[in-house]
């Protein structure tokens, strides 16, 4: 895996116009987290449209917090789209385990094969079919506990599948590597979770996808940090963290990220 | 009524899940004001979902701010789900003098007894089949004016009604509570009226309608208060009124509450 | 043109209710830059009543940014509304360019004729039919290469027609103003140019529409470079510029104009 910077500069460089079908809740802090960081990101979700725009569009996120019948079916034309054109796409199964309709949503997008599956610890259990203990778009469970469903959803699927949480793991099924980097407030800041799929999907866009994904989750966990240094809580932590993802250099992320002991990913088997 | 305190803490002690269906408009600010409080929010409202999600809820806010016929078919399949489980809900009877699609809404929707009702004047005063002045999402009638309206709505329905402005005025029909604090720039930043409603719905998961309702508005005018002591204008005062929710004590709550007197509230009748 | 103090003090002494049909990325945000500049908006878009609602509004304004064919018939239906009661009605045609869904759903609503299409260089160049090259709700294509553009599309619609990025440009096709003033951080703040759309329904409720929208669009910058001076990235750049709008008084905005050399805007032709 090269430096952190090299992943954040290829994104940059790039600007990706990233295609977001997301939920009513994070659609505006999701769009303010992407800009920041340097993508361009568009939310184009209508069954008129949602298709013909991932054929514009350098990546595609899917998430499925808002979900209804309607909102299911354009998710599946806009993934369809992405597979036959080979663009890469970003799953985020939110609350999958909560109701029968998230589990069959889930289970259609995730046979269009996802490049990447990004959840908590409770929706990668459950997507890998293990019962969870979340309910809503929290989770109940720990990243640890979670690891050997992420890895066998990885093999199943051909994704790489991100558990994210206090310790954020990464697998590809072969190799993995564990981020241990962010802050404790940022749970409490709604759609931050949705965000970063988001940037993960524009990292993917330049780059291979699992050394992409280590990358974003580590910028993101990196900015967090930064963000908690001047908060007072979770409004001024929100504020804080779109403010140092966009201020964020190269150099300061290397930097960062070597203090915390992310620069080097341990990767498994 | 116990210490303002005893109920803060008795919804932190359950993090209660509660499910909203709200306007979108509200639902970032809401989640973040949910989250910052204590409470695990969910925004769950599709036909597919809303009535199974209820099912694991602790509580359910329904607010019709922006309101379409496929919405209010899950509202009212949600909140039949909460009536037949006997799970407190919360109405919020957004603009409902404006047009007769919001009559015929919460028409709907009181027939199926919520817990509470929280409206601005106009609102209650046009639920309770007065001529209100209220136009769109903003009142214009005084919460004194709506005093009258909103008893004869607690009698008739059975539901704790709240009526929210400059001064509130808590009202089960046989005992009521004015509360005397916050900020005027409150109703400057959109949607903490519909925040508001879902930080009742968590305090009403916790402890008795009444008491839960009157200690969740004191806790957020002084939360409010706290926030106006450092904002700048409509901007920073959203950022730091999130700040005070989560940073609030609960002796903080009662010390502020008595200096503001509201620490006993006054029980009329 | 008088001086732009009167058509602030003239929209907030009106506080107009201002409806807005806008997607959901901006509808939080717009609402509250609408608050903090002194209207009264409120989000209506519902079959059941967007037309109705028309009816008691001051103005009308419509994104297209996150559309499909149920919002398309509501668009329809509340600018017929606002037509034919000669209500001014203001069109945002978000990415217009982007799929053909976007150009169909614009042609219809050019056809109800708005009072205001306001819009980045792009959409400007694709609504005269010229080729853009703009992809998603970002744009390609600088302001003075729409010019013409512009002035085409006044003539041929009757609208006033402002084109708005780093210098904007007004043209009602016999007079034209350019406003330069702002910040090069407001593309990064998502749903920020969605936001001016409704501030410019509002001012033009209260005024002549090419006056008020090159007042709206001045006070806009002013607010802009107002914010710039205290905010360290996207994040707090929205803090403080909803605080500015709300700060600003005639005399600041009149003041803070001349400095900048917009106070007497070039007229053309």
């Amino acid at each position: 895996m090269k430096q952190l910077s090299h992943y954040l500069t290829a994104m940059r460089d790039q600007t990706p116009l990233v295609q977001n079908i997301t939920n009513y809740v994070a659609m505006n802090v999701m769009a303010n987290v992407m800009l920041a960081a340097g993508a361009s990101p568009a939310m184009v979700h209508a069954r008129g449209e949602a298709a013909e725009f991932a054929g514009i569009a350098a990546a595609l996120s899917i998430n499925i917090g808002t979900l209804d019948d309607e909102w299911a079916d354009c998710m599946v034309l806009a993934a369809t789209a992405a597979a036959e054109r080979g663009m890469p796409w970003v799953l985020d199964p939110v609350a999958v385990g909560a109701t029968a309709l998230r589990e069959e949503v889930a289970a259609r997008l995730i046979a269009l094969r996802p490049t990447v599956i990004r959840g908590n610890a409770s929706e990668i259990l459950a997507l890998a079919g293990t019962v969870a203990q979340g309910s809503g778009a929290d989770t109940g469970d720990s990243v640890a506990a979670a690891e050997g469903a992420a890895n066998r959803l990885a093999i199943q699927t051909g994704a790489v599948v991100a558990v994210t949480g206090a310790v954020d793991f990464v697998t590809d099924g072969r190799k993995a590597a564990h981020i241990a980097i962010g802050d404790p407030i940022m749970p409490l800041v709604t759609a931050l979770g949705c965000s970063l799929t988001g940037v993960v999907a524009a990292f993917v866009a330049a780059d291979a996808p699992f050394e992409a994904t280590v990358a974003a989750l580590t910028y993101y966990g990196v900015a967090g940090e930064v963000a908690a240094e001047t908060a007072h809580g979770p409004g001024s932590f929100q504020v804080a963290f779109i403010d140092a993802l966009h201020a964020m250099t190269g150099d300061a992320l290397d930097a960062r990220a070597r203090i915390a002991g992310v620069c080097s990913p341990r990767f498994v088997s």
